[in-house]
């Protein structure tokens, strides 16, 4: 049965949304996809619940490809699993909790390893069962501190988990290799321009991680790609590591005057005035900067850290949040200060930073800070600042930490030349979970040799209403939404421009005919058959809507054509009414077949 | 591709799992369907997905082709519009509620009223936009007080909910018959034998409501039928009230020692030992019974009530609290007595009961104590009870209540004879809403004359996850599950007698074959492949997991034939191996067409 405007539950909006700021966003809501219902939380109307399960069945059909079974837990989960896992603690107040009238803990499931790894353990109890890969597509909570951009950070959202078992670190190379290839074969299909990098674990704990980005401006990731083809999200870069200097000739360290120089610029200006070098003038780059903040441990405890970096640099809060994950990252208040008198604000220096120095602040230092190089840098005395400080020689720190920002033009990881840096949207994660779950709940399996072994498991996600917002992101233009073909709410858009049946009996007329003859095809419509709706409207609302093909069944008909354009490219071709079904027959599966 | 039990997702166990008591429950697990995650909650297996994702198309399509179009809403549910239809505190303990990091409240949504009539408020405006109907298949919660009989009773459940708008009473009948229509379409698709009764509306409120209930010995809900088609649940009956009775010759009530008679049972016998009657003995039905109970409402008061009924007859609670809703019944305690010296416990009658007398505590009658009825009931003293208390003359309640237990052979509304008793399990229930929630949430449209009209709502839900259960109560035996093809994980289980390839070469490469032919011609097919697995395990599995359509390959191969078994009918045919696959595809299709 065709999609029919005059019917379909749908209201399209001339205006923005106020609350919306992103394409996706803005367009979804205006087109009648989605409406808000709370905070991070959305309804779907009929035009965008069959996107959704269009891109379901495009994850559904892929997993199935590999093998992978489809299951489904609860979205409402008991305490036990995850306490046992010790995520219950460690998602903080990342996850929604509750309590049942029997005052039971519960929680509403942000993913679900630990209850795949209980059902797994449940069935299973040979190396004979293994592999196996299970996966559903389900509903998914996460209380976002920022609830934003509509369905791209949503607290209630659709997400396609899979998660497979093997009894080797082999074996399990084998499953991810699959996974990996089913998400690139999904994502063709889901018609995004996207990008795989080596990513954080995070909370996931495990080995290593890959992400699937979809390119966006408008993304919240910063990614990274080297002329030699590494690639990898901002938070997981790891900083080339420069070569020791010898530091045998460097002068003593030597504090000196500073005064009103509490910031970098002041500081450097002050330099170059009072302390001018011989060779060059100072650079901010010279300076060592210590910046102070608070981690707030799962468990609720606090605890202060220094971070020392080049001045040049500032403190990336999403690169230093993956570091110390689950902890997370609050600012260093005046309270703070007040609690650490031998803290000279604006004047900070390892003097007094370290676990082993006066402050007792555990002080971590940036990797290019090596082993001989030369600082300037906070003489813990207001209006004081140390010259000529020699790492290694004249401090240390208590370990080393990725949080410096990464730019544009740093040397890549792999040597291969400068980084560049680029904007996406987290689409897929793939992890290497090791056996952290099946050791936390004893998911062991007897082997050919009759012994128990531990699982080594994998964890796979990927969006499903974010890939809506995605998309739309990927492939928009001023009037609307351009959907790929694969996930569009239909195959055709008909606009009739007839004003109605009686005035334009013939127009009418002949799209049912066009429209039925197409349904029989296999050809889905949405026809807008509204009687007094102009043209004009119609045709807003067509390029608004984004069905990739818009006929438009007019005055032509007194020649024997009707209009076929192209939503993407604009292209408009007549059509003779007697071979349009055809034609249209043909773009339908040709674009099927090939193009996303 | 075909479903191989060599790799599927499933264990399947012979003995029943310790906390089940229904066959649905027990074959469920035990086929390795569904497993339990907490209290009425359950996770799906690979074979029990399928049997609910077939129900859910059942109920789409039925959905889809009365015109009513698919939206999805959050489970996740902000507190603000159940609080404008007061069901945020009409729910009471019966809903889970959390809050978010931000201190709000939520709620894990039972049903959608408001959230589907907020919606169409945002959407719709004009007369000229309705009728609507719209529906969901979704997750939905409930914080059961007793979670029981595995899927049947569960504290997380799928459900297809649908909504209709109208401008009009008139027009919204057309709306109600057409779903009522589609739900006895889905039901007969599903295979279920079903009644459709009258029911109370509970919490929903609203005018009128009907059940469809699935006939099970094993149902919670209780339902009559008369001779002449009256059917409805227990909880709707009305009593037929009788005529008042002439009491002109009625003796004046007189008060005697009864001692030791705190029962009907002990008052009677005494009765007719200390004060025969001449025409006949008393009987228990001579009685009034005075029943204490305790209301809790949702506001957290409560209010004492007395109930006074013929004392051959017991208070239904399910009727009861049917009558009170949404306040809950709680038992009358000692404590309850301690506050009410005026009661004379066992021996309380009407001297003290009702809001006008001594007790002021509200006493509702059952509608058999009409006006000239005499009883025998309490003095109010301890050792005495009333003889010949004419109902009318010497006392009289604050109203009736149908609150007494309902009889196999009571008499019908209809006057059309004895009613009949039987059980059944609620699988659907569509109620007429009226203007309850439009009302409380202003969900008002113009009408033809430009003036702003409430609309006229209907709301229609029925089980996805309890069918499943519903039709294995349904249609099971002692060896296991039988599932209407409509349902079933598979068409055809196909199980290879064979011990390993290498062994029985060609009955492994026949099944293959079959299998792989059976799968272009659109039959699915279970595949029972696993090497070193007896036959009896096999059939036994098979039997089990209730497949429609059972073949057998196996030594018949040396005389070119195969068996094909009816799961539910257990009749065998032998069918030579070159006609099998084309005798499969007719078994199956004529199936689809015709029985469940």
């Amino acid at each position: 049965m065709p999609l029919r405007m005059s019917t379909l539950f749908v209201r399209t909006l001339r205006d923005d949304p106020a609350d919306a700021e992103l394409p996706s966003h803005r367009l979804l809501v205006r087109a009648g996809f989605i409406r808000r219902a709370a905070p991070g939380i959305y309804s779907w109307l009929p035009l965008g619940y069959r996107v959704l399960r269009n891109i379901e069945r495009v994850e559904r059909t892929e997993m199935d490809a590999i093998g992978a079974q489809e299951v489904h837990f609860p979205a409402l989960l008991p305490r036990e699993p995850y306490e046992a896992s010790n995520r219950w603690t460690e998602y903080g107040d990342g996850i929604f909790r509750l309590k049942d009238r029997k005052d039971g803990d519960y929680l509403l499931g942000p993913t679900h390893e630990e209850m795949f790894t209980l059902l797994v353990k449940d069935l299973y109890s040979s190396y004979k069962d293994l592999p196996v890969s299970i996966y559903q597509i389900q509903t998914k909570y996460r209380d976002e501190a920022r609830p934003r951009a509509g369905l791209l950070r949503g607290r209630e959202f659709v997400m396609k988990d899979s998660y497979s078992f093997d009894v080797t670190d082999e074996a399990f190379l084998v499953s991810y290799q699959a996974h990996r290839d089913a998400y690139v074969r999904i994502f063709d299909r889901l018609g995004l321009r996207y990008v795989i990098v080596a990513a954080m674990s995070g909370a996931m704990g495990g080995s290593a991680s890959e992400e699937f980005l979809a390119i966006a401006d408008n993304g919240e990731d910063t990614y990274v790609r080297s002329p030699g083809g590494y690639a990898a999200n901002v938070e997981a870069v790891r900083t080339p590591v420069p070569d020791p200097v010898p530091y045998d000739d460097a002068p003593a360290a030597h504090a000196e005057h500073t005064p009103d120089t509490p910031t970098i610029a002041t500081l450097v200006d002050h330099l170059n005035e009072a302390f001018p070098r011989t060779d060059r003038p100072w650079r901010s780059a010279d300076t060592l900067k210590n910046v102070l903040v608070v981690l707030r441990h799962p468990d609720g405890t606090t605890e202060p850290v220094a971070i020392g970096l080049p001045g040049d640099r500032d403190v990336d809060l999403k690169r230093l949040s993956a570091q110390v994950e689950p902890a997370e990252v609050e600012p260093f208040t005046d309270d703070d200060f007040t609690r650490h008198p031998d803290l000279a604000k604006g004047y900070i220096g390892p003097g007094v930073l370290g676990e082993k120095n006066t402050s007792g602040i555990r002080y971590l230092l940036d990797p290019r800070v090596v082993e001989g190089t030369r600082w300037v840098t906070g003489a813990d005395v207001t209006g004081s600042h140390v010259i000529d400080l020699v790492a290694g020689r004249d401090f240390s720190g208590d370990g080393t930490i990725e949080a410096a920002e990464i730019r544009a033009g740093d040397p890549a990881p792999d040597g291969s030349g400068p980084l560049e840096l680029a904007r996406g949207i987290e689409m897929g994660h793939i992890f290497q979970l090791g056996r952290r779950f099946a050791e936390a709940l004893s998911l062991q399996v007897l082997d050919e040799n009759g012994k128990l072994v531990t699982v080594t498991m994998g964890s796979y996600g990927v969006g499903v209403s974010r890939a809506v917002a995605a998309i739309v992101e990927n492939s928009h233009d001023e009037a609307g939404i351009i959907w790929p073909r694969e996930v569009a709410p239909a195959d055709v858009h008909l606009v009739v421009t007839g004003k109605d049946p009686v005035k334009d009996p013939e127009i009418f007329a002949e799209s049912e005919r066009i429209t039925a003859e197409l349904e029989a095809c296999g050809v889905s419509v949405l026809l807008d058959d509204r009687v007094k709706v102009s043209p004009g409207v119609k045709f807003t609302d067509a390029e608004l809507i984004g069905v990739p093909t818009i006929v438009v069944v007019g005055r032509g008909l007194t020649d024997g054509v009707v209009e076929v354009k192209d939503r993407r490219s604009g292209d408009r071709i007549q059509v003779s009414v007697a071979n349009v079904v055809t034609h249209l027959v043909e773009v339908v599966g040709a674009a099927q077949q090939g193009d996303p």
